[in-house]
């Protein structure tokens, strides 16, 4: 079996319905597996109630259950599970919503899902991940742009695929704002990790991978990043191939 | 002897000079105490030249000693010491620069400088911090913007008062950006750190910090967010000495 990966840049654009871009791109990386019963990792969705955790993880399953209904497939959210380790062990696709990554990340550790996630994914198990859950999927968390809100044990990650995506890319500062871009964070990224390369992901774009092959997809280029050189762009249906070759140094 | 800190938002607003704005404010609160002489951190600084930590810190220490120059104050930079922690001792001020905070909390921590600094600040020792920073001078790096390049021993920080600061807090995301606003991410964070309170300090302004008086300086007022309760604006001049009095449960 091979990896089935769909890593998703944003849930939502802006003045948009929620998961309203993607949803028809799920819908069918999914239906395609006649995969129709998902099961849904809330964990980077604290900041969606005051009340804590489980009020917040309700209210983002629903979210989601009601989204995905509207396209033909059935979602069960893992926090409701007595045994979230049975859960991923049992479930036919997991898809991993966005939010915190850092509290993504925490939560994985807490509950011992990390090395099972991965497992599950290398021996087939469809992966579905948009902003933090698309970047979980990465080697590590370091080029997430959240807050670091809780201390995750570590900063490594599923390492799905050999390249770190920047979700949410964007190529400009709110004006008169004297804070770094987005580019220049990335290249403080590449100065600590000189082996690593970065995807500048877009909202509204997204990668389906299956095992070594990649293809951008979605209606704006990404742009690649690597220690020493100058970025750039690719369009969708351009050949990104190169990105699955990588081996961190 | 007492607690001595001007905590900073940002070095440099869009379109000025290097420290600009901030810096008759520095010289001010340094000259006043009749110190001519500091010691600057550049840690924080490494993606200042892709050629690594030493060129990236020469330059940062270059651009400091140019700036202070100018107002009468000599700066030496700690990563030409050989000993580094004997140079804080001897140090009549500290002076830390902005950049990325992880990178900053990874150093300190890895050349065990935390718990030196925080000690001599606390023994009066005046400290000057701008952005990362005015960051680890507060009980964490958590409420940093920074991207996570490095994953430092730990988040806490210098816990020198007992409050978040957000520096370059803006209002407002790029036109028609999907991600998280910078007031959303500061719920996320009260939400899983619900005894901590949190400011926005805006570009512009700074906190003059003498013991448990603190008075926010600056042209723009700050943000005040604490869990469960909706957000309050300050001006310069309004009396915040209740950011002083908080314990975190």
């Amino acid at each position: 079996m091979k990896k089935q990966l769909l890593l998703i840049s944003n849930s939502t654009n802006y003045g948009e319905d929620y998961l309203e871009w993607p949803k028809e791109h799920i819908a069918g990386f999914l239906l395609d597996k006649n995969i129709k019963n998902v099961l849904f990792i809330p964990y980077a969705g604290i900041g969606l109630s005051p009340e804590g955790e489980k009020e917040a993880y309700n209210i983002y399953a629903e979210r989601v259950r009601n989204v995905f209904a509207e396209v033909g497939i059935r979602s069960h959210s893992i926090h409701l599970e007595k045994n979230p380790k049975q859960a991923i062990k049992d479930a036919l696709a997991i898809v991993v919503g966005g939010g915190n990554t850092f509290y993504l990340a925490y939560k994985l550790y807490k509950l011992r899902l990390m090395d099972l996630i991965k497992e599950s994914v290398e021996n087939g198990m469809p992966y579905v991940g948009w902003s933090a859950g698309a970047n979980i999927a990465c080697p590590s968390i370091r080029t997430t742009n959240d807050m670091p809100i809780v201390q995750p044990k570590s900063f490594e990650a599923l390492n799905l695929v050999p390249f770190q995506i920047n979700p949410h890319y964007l190529d400009v500062n709110p004006e008169g704002h004297g804070g770094e871009t987005r580019e220049q964070r990335i290249e403080e990224f590449l100065i600590a990790n000189p082996g690593m390369p970065v995807v500048g992901l877009r909202e509204s774009t997204y990668f389906e991978i299956y095992n070594d092959k990649i293809e951008l997809k979605g209606s704006r280029p990404m742009r690649f990043f690597l220690y020493g050189k100058r970025p750039v762009e690719y369009n969708p249906g351009d050949d990104v191939g190169f990105l699955m070759k990588y081996q961190y140094q």
